[in-house]
Formats: C-alpha cells, structure tokens, sequence
C-alpha cells in the first residue's frame, strides 16, 4: 500500500490543489494532509489508501502498468473522501480517524460544499485521463456513485424501521445495503484499474465482484467491533453501535432467528430505554447467545473465501493477483 | 420553453426514475413535480426550464436536432436542481419557490443525500449519451461543476469580509462569484447543446461566453430586486438581501465608489445592529443616492447586451439565434 500511495500522490495532490483554496483546505484536513490551520499534519491520521492501491493493483492484475490506473486511483480515494465527509453530516458522526469530522469543524454548510468538490473533481480527474478507455471508466464510476446513494439511503431509512415484524430489516436487504455502501466502491476500484488498463469486460466484471465481496466481508468484521471491537483499538466507544441503535447485521441475524432470546432481544431494543452500560452489556450477550457474533463471522469468511476465489478462477497476472490475494486477506487480519 | 420542456420531459422522468426511491421522492419534490407525500402538484411550483431550454437551443443553433441535446438538457436540469438543494442548506434558507426547502421538508441529512444522488445522475445521464461527443461534454459539465463549487465557496466566504476597508469585496471579486455561481451554468449549457451538436470549439466557446453574460445580468436583476423588489412579485420579504447582510452588487458598488453617502453606509451596516424596518429603508436609501441601484441596473444591460452581441458575431442558424435572442431578452423582462 505504500508503494502505491508513492505513486498516487503527486496526482491526488494535484487534484485537490484544483480545487478552491477553501474547499482544498478541508478537503486537506479530510485527507488527514493537514490540521485545521493548514498546517501539514503527521500525527498519521491519513487513510491507508485501500481503494487507491486496488485500482493500482488491478490495473497490474489484467497485465498493465499500474500507472495506466492512477486517475482512477485518485478519483475513488476522492469518492471515499467525499462519502465519509457527507455520511458523516447525516449520521451525526462528530469524529473521524480520532479527529473532529469536517463539518464538526468547519459547519455543516462547508462540509456539503467540501463534498461536491471532491465528488466534482473526482469525476473531472477521471473524465481527463488519457487513452481509449476514458468513457467506460466514468461512466463505471458513475454507477458506483449512484450504488453508494443508495446505500446511504437504505442505511439512513434503515434507522426508522421496527426491530421486530412485518417492517423489519431482513439479514438479506442488510446485506444489500452494504454491497452498496461499502462494497460498490471497492469493486470499483478494481474495476477501474481493470477498465483503464484495457482489460476485457469479464475480467473487469470479475475484479469487481471481487471487491465486492471484500467490501462485504470488511462491513460484517466491522459490525463485529462495532459492539465487540476493544475501545482502544478501534477508538470508539464500547458497543458503539449498540448504543447508536444501529441495525446491524449481527443483531439482524440474531432477530431474524426467532426464539426465545431474539423476542427478549426486541422487547430490550424496542423499549425506548437507552441501550448502554450493563443494558448493552445485557443485549451484546443475548446477541452472541442467538449466534449473531458466530453468523457473522461466518459472513466475513465466506465473502472473503468468495473474493480469493474470484482471483483464483480469474486469469490474471500471476504477481498482482498474488498481491491482491496478500492485500484481501491482510485487511480483513483484524482481531474479531 | 413549453416545448423544450416537453421534448426534455420524459428523459427527465426517467432519470429521476432511476434513483432510489426515497432520493426520487425528494428529487421530484424539489422539481415542484410532486408534494412531500408524493402526490403529483400542479400548483405550479415547477421551475422555468430555463436551462434545459438554453440546451435544445444551442444544439438547434448549430444546425442539429434539438434531440441531440437531450442528454446534456437533463443533466443542466439535474445540476441546477442539486445546486438549490445544497445552497439552501448552506444559506439556511427555508423557502424555495414559495414552499418549504428540501432540508425543511426531510432534514438536513436527507437533503445532503438527495443532492449527491442528482449530481451523481446528472453526470451519468451524460456520460451514457450515445454520440462522438459523449466526452467533451463530461468534461465541460466537471468544469461547470467546479465552478459551482467556487462560486459558492466565494459566496460563503464573502459572508466573513468587512464591509470596508482593504478585506473589503471588490465590485470585481462579486462578478466573478456571480460568473461562477450563476452564469456558469447558463454558459455550460448553451455549450453543451452546441458540444452534442457537433460544433466546432470556437463556436461552443462563444456560446458558453453568452450563456455566462446572460448569468450576470440576470444575476444584477435579481440583486435589484432582492433590495428594492415588490414582496407580492419575488415572494420574499422587502429589502430581503439586506436583512440578511448580503454582500450583493449594488451595496459594493456603493461602497465602493466611496464619499459621504458611502460612509455613512458603512457605519451602518458595520454597526452590528439588525437592518430591517426603517434601518433598511434608509440603507436601501442610500444604496440608491451613492448610485449603487442605477449602477446595477447598468451591469444587467451591459451584459445582456454583451449576450446578444455574442449571438449576432456567431455563425449560427438564423431561427434558433432569433429564439435564442428572444429567450436572453424574456429573462430579463422583469420589473426591476
């Protein structure tokens, strides 16, 4: 991943240095470059890069220089960018990488403003790249743009609908959310890199199920932290998501499993009481004892079993794909 | 604009139609097709079609089918509409064409992500267009958009800048936020009807440049009548823009050509004290004496005239230039 950020950087940096002095500004404190005062930041609370080092890395798996892929490194590490700067604003996420979200500190209104840049420039990079492949590049980033709303606004609808009954959320519209929300753009990576280096629509289509299937398994390890994870190595709170009310799809699995512990899990969630302290304590437990935590787990493994198969059964370039195997399964080498 | 407003119509629909359902909602509420319950509303609270019909327009100046320019007619509509969405919540205004603003109507966090789904449409609805020119036409709205962004951000920023002195905002700077915020749009889409059209650069890059005169001069008018409008006629309060401390064009010109007048105006509004009532009278007052109103006035006819010089000195098909002419004059046939 360093050896890619090496190689994206000079681009990604002359993409947000396009931009207006002020958006670039946030889009820097963002990006983890820069405090709030512009100042450059290196207390490391830069992503890793994930999306940006698998468009390299397709690129290099159809056969191709991974600097063919570099717009389309920079346009999905803008995406991500900008989807973390406005989800923030609608879930109410006042911290971000141990720092304040962009529109805790700079307003709300900024914050919009930020995110349309970064979203503008990350088409306008891509639209500009050179070679033959340009248009089926943006108009792959643009289907991925329209999965990620979606997802977003399944998540956010997701929080008005019952625990329990007809109108509950089943295990499978959770899964859908999430392949929009978190595997869409992961795909996309791979795919772009893919796309740009030339590579045939199969394989492209390949690469993107691929990521798709990562994105998946990293939002079901992450479910897991969110009520599991240790405060001091995720950085939030103990049964974060718990106390959020998330539905998640650990307490979706143990819900949709009926019995006796999932009707004492929805009468404990749909009472109205805040769910902290002993009483998340209390819901965690019922949730591991209804096989939420264990269902879960089982989702991540299968969805990244599925994701190195892919690869396997893909002919690729034989060092990339080996790289990208490493890549898949080190991100998903988290303690769960 | 009737007929452009049909022809562009089912194109429209169909690219609402393929957001999620809850965006598409918010989507057709902000185009005034729909009420917040989803019921179609034929109060006419639907827009002009200003843009879209610039589009047809261009593409029928330049000697092709006003079909041609569908594409690139929806997507202006799209961008317009994500644009008023994100500025009224960043300008914290809650009423757009007489009923209650997006993030108002569903909350500021729905409103972000109804945005996002239309400026993400837009692009696509663009980049899926069949035709040689599918690319320079992407590139020309992400040069727009980026334009927007500016535009904005400048108009945010000119909120924090003194009212005197050398932080002051030049006559200059606020053209160039208008260009920007108003006419860049206008510009983009005359240029990308000619673009689909098949026009060669020079005659997109004129068009463009009347697009962006006509933005100015509408821009002018709606500072005129944002002080000294009839309430009953622009649906907003009397001296609207100086309750709210705009810094629009006819104070700064005010301010700028300095004086007494334009002294005494600088106490006033720097005193920290709410301008309504007879505070505003007398600043509108004295806007007026220091020749602030007649100088707008004069910035609306210069560019308008600008406009239609560009069409008269363009090589364009003589029935689409006489529209063209007749639309650029209609705009700005307004009591001010």
């Amino acid at each position: 991943m360093a050896r890619c950020r090496a190689l994206v950087r000079p681009a990604l940096v002359e993409a947000v240095g396009r931009l207006h002095p002020w958006t670039g500004e946030m889009a820097a404190y963002a990006l983890g470059w820069a405090d709030p005062a512009g100042t450059p930041d290196p207390t490391g609370s830069e992503g890793k890069g994930v999306r940006q080092a698998l468009a390299l890395l397709g690129a290099e798996a159809v056969g191709a220089d991974g600097a063919e892929a570099v717009p389309g490194a920079v346009a999905v590490e803008l995406v991500h960018t900008f989807s973390l700067l406005h989800d923030d604003i609608m879930d109410a996420d006042a911290l971000r990488r141990q720092r304040p979200a962009v529109w805790k500190e700079y307003g709300t209104g900024p914050a919009v403003l930020a995110g349309d840049a970064l979203l503008a420039q990350a088409v306008a990079v891509l639209a500009e790249a050179p070679g033959r492949h340009t248009g089926a590049a943006v108009r792959r980033l643009c289907g991925t743009l329209n999965d990620l709303v979606s997802g977003q606004a399944e998540d956010l609808r997701f929080e008005d609908r019952p625990w329990h009954g007809p109108g509950a959320v089943s295990p499978d519209q959770y899964r859908s959310m999430a392949e929009h929300k978190t595997g869409a753009l992961l795909g996309c990576a791979l795919a772009l890199g893919a796309v740009l280096g030339g590579a045939p629509d199969r394989t492209v289509t390949a690469l993107d199920r691929a990521g798709r299937h990562l994105g998946l398994a990293f939002q079901a390890v992450d479910d897991v932290l969110g009520i599991w994870g240790d405060p001091a190595v995720t950085g939030k709170p103990v049964h974060a998501d718990l106390r959020r009310g998330k539905k998640t799809y650990p307490v979706l699995v143990a819900l949709a499993g009926g019995g006796e512990v999932a009707h004492e899990l929805v009468t404990l969630l749909s009472s109205g009481r805040p769910v902290d302290g002993e009483a998340a304590e209390l819901v965690a437990a019922l949730v591991e004892e209804a096989g939420g935590r264990a269902a879960t787990r089982d989702e991540a493994r299968r969805h990244l079993d599925a994701a190195r198969r892919v690869l396997r059964e893909t002919p690729l370039e034989p060092t990339a794909a080996r790289r990208l195997d490493a890549l898949f399964a080190h991100l998903l080498d988290r303690t769960w």
